[in-house]
């Protein structure tokens, strides 16, 4: 699949997903093209843990609805109703799950081009993160990005060490369908906005939706 | 370009940008990428500043140096000859810079999925960058991300506000040719690890590189 083809057809997947089986030898392309991500230093900060156990999804789809309520709870009117019709995660019906962290000491102890930005190899493992799902829409299988979660709760269900950071659960799998539309447009929760406008030249302040 | 081809090409790149122009068909292709990004809540957190202007550049090269100068007085030995072959920016060679920022106000006050992860935000930002840089591999341009810099100097370069950001400064342009091996790894810094040491499976304590 072509490059632009597949950033238009990437959707964030909440209910598509049929449980499928999902071939060994496509997850190996899937994580490989997310560990040939860009990273600060080469430090490849990175890790993925794979989840199929439904036991462990189960925990965590608990999980995931407490804070879904949490969030609900702090909205009224319009914004409480629009969000009702929200599915915020694929975590029982996907094939699997794909638990992307990050740890800072991977590379250490002088990462290069870190000194000055810290955030510099959280940066990384996202762009791992878009690899990873540029490469599953090429697959024909959707990702669905959750978070919903608090990073202590992931910590402990996965026996991640307190100095690695969860930064992702991803849903991976065959999807029914494909939607042209994102889930949170097609529900009236917020529209896309255009890139002019988003775009200045120059400064920050110069330029922007008229240049 | 094929997504696993652009994702096996992609380079960051510093010595191989030529200068040559960028048509602003293309240019507005690849910031279309970058914006086609999934992100928290839809919220399309990111700006995309594009940067000509050879005084801009240059005074955000010689900052470059300052810091580069930073990191390198940190290291002894084989460390410090090894970084002293690096080179870490394309800032005067390449045709042009993009500075990406994040802004949390965007999209609130309350952003679907990020009231338990107030970085989620800042992971979407990352997800355009790396759209980007397929984008442009798929133009055959070059991209190099510039990690050698204070957040509040550029603020102050580029008129971006206190409350937003910068997230990266990207070169970008034509390049005379593509690396197949890293800088870092050519330059002896680091090299890469295989993926199936990153790889676990059920547990983040299980499976690695075993399984």
């Amino acid at each position: 699949m072509d490059v632009y083809e597949a950033i238009a057809m990437r959707r964030d997947v909440r209910a598509e997903f049929t449980g499928a089986a999902v071939d060994d030898e496509v997850l190996g392309r899937v994580l490989g093209a997310a560990h040939a991500a860009p990273s600060v230093g080469m430090s490849q900060p990175w890790d993925f843990v794979v989840v199929r156990d439904a036991a462990t999804r189960a925990g965590f789809y608990e999980h995931v609805q407490q804070e879904r309520a949490r969030f609900a709870a702090g909205l009224t009117g319009e914004r409480a109703a629009t969000f009702e019709r929200v599915k915020v995660d694929g975590v029982l019906e996907s094939t699997l799950s794909i638990v992307v962290t990050y740890d800072p000491a991977r590379g250490g102890p002088a990462v290069l081009g870190r000194h000055a930005i810290a955030d510099a190899g959280l940066y990384s493992v996202c762009l791992a993160i878009q690899n990873l799902w540029l490469a599953a829409t090429a697959e024909n299988l959707g990702v669905g990005w959750v978070s919903f979660y608090q990073e202590d709760h992931l910590r402990s269900l996965l026996d991640i060490p307190a100095s690695v950071r969860p930064v992702a659960w991803l849903c991976l799998g065959p999807v029914e369908r494909r939607q042209e539309v994102p889930d949170l447009e097609r529900h009236g929760w917020r529209s896309r906005i255009p890139v002019e406008q988003v775009t200045h030249f120059e400064r920050y302040t110069r330029g922007d939706g008229t240049a």
